[in-house]
């Protein structure tokens, strides 16, 4: 089982989730999310693994699975979106069967603490070329911002690569205003959430790190109050 | 409060979304949402709300609170995609406060049923006009095409208009090969789940209605067994 933990704090997982993890043998996951289950997890077999060592984390879930073991490998988010899901599957090649279990990705958590931003079309882009050719990046960024979608940036600045935003920017700015409200939420439904309603003309002297989600508007966007908001298109 | 169910069932939402109901004085929402927590508002005002009386209800809500009462105005999926969270913020203007409440989205539910089509870049569009002139439908889709986004269409054949989803796979078919993968879940996580694996040159010999969601793969997206995958880079 793949199992989605949500953004954060224990409310934001589900009661799937959760009677997945209990129904367990095995737990294995980062360090950090395992932190999160102590109690669900105390008298099971665990698997705490380093940062980027997803395919060893994959291949070593599915060998206890093919041993007979029930395996859940916890994922921040939903494990279906830049986690652990597609690794799995490959990994099991068939061998062992596989359950996916989502979560509150990312993306959500952060439209929620900005107000409603994602009411209309939008395009989720990771910013880590770790796995995706750069070229592909910037076609893509290219594609999004000419279809004026709204624009959610994952990883947007991982593994110390600070240019990936500017590059973004620059893009964007290509079709889009630099008034266009930008929302930057890092530890989304955690105890540190922060967020900052801001512009693409002014995003880059606002704090942005691996934590952090970037919401880019489309050309209806506008900040109401606190909130940005993408009007979907009633008339009030 | 502007609170997501999830896809279906009781399950599949979040403690923080279940709490924000209890403490809810009056619930507002369409009959199939009450329907599905009857248990939880029976002591509560409810206002049950017919189809497509979105403006009607956001009114009704803000109207409440700004009266005094706690309202909760429940949604299925994330209330933030294409749900309400958007119409209760521009109507309630700043005068009564607002808090959104995630839930898991239509694509994150399809995704994990198909396996894990969505872990590289996916843009999300919805094929109801209501809302959005056809123009920019148009758009939005030759960009996600030329773009080799996974593509997740909400609302692919709603309200009788049967011809945007052939509309849409024609614009595919000018970037993507006819042996694209695509997944099609119809009642995701609700009791009924239907899933079909299929491509992008056979896709409309299924059935596809207002209660799916379509996934179509990008260029490197496969099938593993019963299952579709597109791979995020890792070398197993
Ligand atoms: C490798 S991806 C994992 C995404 C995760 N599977 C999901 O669905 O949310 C990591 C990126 O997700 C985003 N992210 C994850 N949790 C977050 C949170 N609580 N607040 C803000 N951003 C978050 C950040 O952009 C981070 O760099
Ligand atoms: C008006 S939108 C609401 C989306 C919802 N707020 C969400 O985040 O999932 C309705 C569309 O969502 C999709 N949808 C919602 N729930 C679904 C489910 N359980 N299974 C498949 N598709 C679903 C369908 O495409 C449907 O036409």
């Amino acid at each position: 089982m793949v199992v989605g933990l949500g953004p954060g704090n224990r409310d934001c997982f589900t009661p799937e989730a959760l009677a997945a993890i209990k129904s367990a043998q095995v737990v294995v996951g980062y360090h950090t999310y395992l932190d999160l289950i102590p109690d669900l997890i105390q008298d099971k077999e665990k698997v705490a693994t380093p940062m980027r060592g997803e395919v060893e984390r994959a291949r070593q879930a599915v060998e206890l699975a093919a041993a007979g073991k029930t395996v859940a490998v916890v994922s921040s988010g939903d494990p279906g979106i830049y986690g652990m899901a597609g690794l799995i599957i490959e990994a099991a090649g068939g061998r062992v069967p596989v359950r996916v279990i989502p979560g509150i990705t990312a993306a959500s958590a952060a439209a929620a603490s900005l107000g409603a931003p994602l009411m209309n079309d939008f395009a989720v882009i990771s910013l880590s070329d770790l796995l995706t050719p750069w070229e592909t990046m910037l076609k893509r960024l290219e594609a999004a911002a000419a279809g004026d979608f709204v624009i959610v940036l994952y990883n947007p600045r991982s593994h110390g690569r600070p240019d990936h935003i500017k590059t973004a920017r620059e893009i964007m700015l290509k079709y889009k205003s630099p008034a266009t409200p930008v929302g930057i939420v890092r530890q989304a439904r955690r105890g540190q959430e922060q967020k900052t309603l801001t512009t693409l003309g002014d995003m880059l002297n606002h704090e942005i790190d691996m934590l952090t989600t970037v919401i880019i508007g489309n050309a209806q966007t506008r900040t109401e109050g606190d909130f940005m908001v993408t009007p979907r298109g009633y008339r009030l």
